[in-house]
């Protein structure tokens, strides 16, 4: 366990996701944020866009071409995709980099360029950067290194219901149905139309319904994790709440494993986790039982229908889900206590 | 086509299955309110309970016991089952009964105990009821029934989507998954902490996972349309909105048949009504598109996984899942012009 | 009484006000939807930007410059201010026109200058608009003049709280504190930062303190109505919600006048008409009692503070204050039912 | 200061006040979380009721004739009034009494009966109390008085607003126009039908006009604070969010005091507070500046009216209107650091 006090630079900071890293590194302890990047309100104060990021009000906001990286040990990448492979691609060596766009999340440059619409600028550095689901990647995480590459949001929330009952094969790799519900935030802070109050609220659709951008990165996983090419459904909503995700697993049950085998695998497999739990037999999770928090809640359900299992999981997309889940990946990195930063319980209401 | 003036009872106007009822009707053309009945509340002024509904206001609320039938031509039913088939079950014979309740929408007495644990006091009057959604029951309203059972929110939406998917066999009956989601009205309007603002309001959650009650209705109409039992996988979440109901079905296609076949059978099928619609090609339906109508759109799109198919339904639960249908059928019934009272645009935004 | 039907043309229709316009002309019965331009979205389906709007899905927008005037009687601008007079001011004289922008609400082009930044194009236009808040302006609106200025919606609900008041001298005109709540709709469909579901919702704040541009339309009518230059302290609030508007006057009595005197002046004053309102004593109105439809409701209270009372006011800002006062002007220049196209109740919950 | 562990007894952990306070306890670092009482729910666990309270999930809520007050230093009242006062009143002498109900707010018994319609038990303690807005009584608090009284949630953000101008006679007493925003929570657990989802959300409303019970409370305050019977008029207004308040103070400038008095006045008596702040000039204050967070933010605008001042303030109602400045009163009153457990930055969005 070190004590020493991290440099971190916070590299787009004007969307949720990066102010989320500077609210969550506020009281972290072992950490001070240093450059704060915002290329296109370079020269603005971080309290001008986010006023409720108080103890980091008067920060000036600078380019990322004009960051000093001597003495910066961490970067948290939180620009789109395709900027931020750019940039963070090009860091010097002595910086550790925490992504959490989709640029490192591939192992396999072509399903990036195919998935992403863009080809790598860094290839090699995807191939071997680490996945980082913490509680199913602790040991490549604990060896520091260069790139760790943050899962999506719905990723999280799925692999952790999934990942560890595909590998204990309990339930079967065909048909698997993710009906995931996102809170807006999940959509950014960008101008778009379909992210106004008037067309979000009081109303729900479907969205990239066959063709969201997570499922790929879902697939990859699991197929590792079974060792042979899975396909999955994967069918996101948008819902009128700002954060909070929730995702509804439908799955068939391997010959011969039943509903109580799935809930025991998920219970030993995180029994000495301090962010993922299993809700109480029976109980259905909700997002406000994390919203704000590092957590992810699990629950098993029987189907209606034979031979079938429902796993539920919930997570807050702006937390578990992107930097709760990123400063949990540089604690783990960095030796220091895992829980450092993520300590705050749940808001609620 | 008649041109009577048909009087209306509404049994159970506290709630808002019976104020939304009441609402339609206000400018109906062809029916006028007649006695309004709220048992706990008799005496008050609807006004009372519902100022939003002004023509209204000043009609005293009376016993269901103080209704003087004759003249009475249809009795709206929007009691809780059990009270519902109660009262309906012996109302004198020219009054034609459409129950909004669960009470009359199972044939077999025996489900319906098991399912809403309880005997039915008119098990004759349940065999015999029409399962009224409307656009799959046509014939059997024009012959004007006695008891018009008005399905659940959730299987009008469900089996206008799937239903004829079962009986043209393009779809297989086997693990059918229907995911749903609904706003906060589908819950009522009792006093139930689950229903406070602050307990439902920025969040999310799934509820009766694996045993809602909507589940054996799907069954029951799923399992008459092909001719053999039917399990459905039936997942419904509350949604932080008050109206809205939206439902993904992901289905496995039949031997032979296509995504583009479920598309065509769906368009002929609806071709020729006005309230059920399929979205253009690619679009994703939203529950604001419905918000107050009568509508249902629905929407097919391709799965990830090949030989699957999902399709989306939405509706308004208090119109179409609920007063709306009602009047729909009064209207098919009474051989009035189908979409009297229902005429009005969403509400949007 | 005319029989005929008028044939309207909607002018910049991609956004909320126009979009209501053309909802609740669906059904009025006298008006057919002409020509309905959106110059930036030309070319486009109206569905494709509203899909609420079915039954005018497939009308194709056009640019108001190849609109065709031959046959048109009313134009409804529906533009942002600024682009409304210089369209609204060259139209054929045939063509009665409502505009819903601020562009000819003030007699004086010189404060119109003053409060819009920019100068007129039309004065003389401007200078004999009438300005159409119905109930107080029905005179000057069945002489059918070529300009109807309606209101802005917060001065709408003001106006019909205060303006009695005033004329009758039952408050004293020092010291006019009016402090509104409003939707979110209210601030447009435009693309701001401001307007995202993430940053309005769970949330309130104070906008334009002190200088909203709906004061000094509100001081004018107030002064005219007094005969003496009248100073309103205007604070709107942006409240997470779509629609409805609320304002909270505070007033001082004039001497010898009491609460009750307040009350029995509204009472009378709106006593014959159909969509302004005097709650019942003691109530206290809700937006949800309006939404949707073309109602105000009001109510008076005592104030705490000897000497002052309380009048609050609600409307749906999209209908009362913009889309449906505008057809219930057109109703009455062209002497058709007042209440065409408007009778629908409000939508609740 | 101190390294003492308080123990401290919750009574009343049913409601949302109980709830918060416990929240904010588990990382206080100087307090261990002892008796946790709540009557009509003894025998459950916390995490049944609050099962975002993660840490104390299992804890078993007791009765509060239970408890075991040996070893209690501190007991937070978060029962309802009434209940608080009879059971706080009581207590054995070693414990600090923190309340967050009505109780013991007023020094005048005969006031609190009239308000609150009922006598008091235990007069002499209400009269000796500290009215603990921690700010303006920190004196009165390091003397660890036996019983604190917490402010209501609109005294809080009203007081803060208002009472330094009073004191420094910036602004005059007559007409004082306290029109005041709260989301939902501000209403309590409580089973009503005004605070279930369908009835609060996409709407809003004034409630208890004239007659809410914080008037008294503020008005005794500021007669204090000016040395003569000051009245107020108070309305709070209903908003469909479930944290946060805002008040917009309508006020008079004092014979030759400006608005830019008022703001340096606000300026230099908060510039050593942690807790209070000064937004920038011209930004306006929104409650999700504090959400989640012990803050308040106050705002000072010119009105249009010459003469007058508005000056806004927003607080989170659950924590500096409840929970926060109870526990800020316990850290003053032991001699704690003062931010002890009240760290956390605002969540947003």
């Amino acid at each position: 366990m070190t004590t020493q006090t991290l440099n971190a630079a916070i590299l787009g900071a004007s969307g949720y996701t990066g102010a989320e890293t500077i609210r969550l590194l506020a009281h972290h302890g072992h950490v001070r944020v240093g450059p704060i990047t915002a290329n296109a309100q370079a020269g603005r104060s971080l309290g001008d866009l986010f006023p409720h990021l108080h103890p980091f009000a008067d920060r000036t906001l600078i380019k990322a071409e004009d960051v000093n990286w001597d003495g910066v040990d961490v970067a948290f990448g939180c620009l789109p995709h395709g900027a931020s492979e750019e940039l963070l691609g090009e860091l010097p060596p002595h910086v550790t980099v925490i992504d959490l766009s989709a640029d490192f999340r591939f192992r396999d440059p072509e399903l990036y360029a195919q998935v992403y619409a863009r080809s790598h600028a860094h290839p090699d550095k995807t191939r071997t950067a680490v996945y980082g689901l913490t509680e199913l990647a602790r040991p490549a995480l604990q060896a520091k290194p260069p790139v760790i590459a943050c899962p999506g949001c719905y990723p999280t929330a799925t692999l952790l219901a999934i990942q560890p009952l595909v590998e204990a094969k309990l339930v079967q790799t065909e048909d698997i149905i993710v009906d995931a519900k996102s809170g807006v935030s999940g959509a950014g802070r960008g101008l778009k139309e379909a992210n106004l109050f008037c067309e979000t609220a009081e109303g729900l659709h479907a969205y990239s319904v066959g063709n969201h951008r997570h499922a790929p990165e879902i697939e990859q996983q699991l197929s590792q994790a079974s060792g042979a090419k899975v396909w999955v459904n994967f069918t996101p909503h948008l819902v009128p709440m700002a954060r909070g995700e929730l995702v509804t697993c439908h799955l068939k049950l391997a010959e011969g494993a039943s509903v109580e085998d799935v809930r025991e695998a998920l219970a030993q497999r995180y029994q000495d986790e301090s962010f993922v739990k299993l809700a109480p037999k029976g109980a259905s999770p909700d997002t406000r039982w994390v919203r704000g928090s590092n957590l992810c809640i699990l629950a098993v359900f029987p189907d209606r229908i034979p031979g079938r299992v429902i796993v539920v999981g919930v997570i807050d997309n702006l937390v578990k889900g992107s930097g709760g889940q990123a400063i949990q990946n540089m604690n783990v990195a960095f030796g220091l206590p895992e829980s450092a930063g993520l300590t705050m319980e749940p808001l609620f209401p």
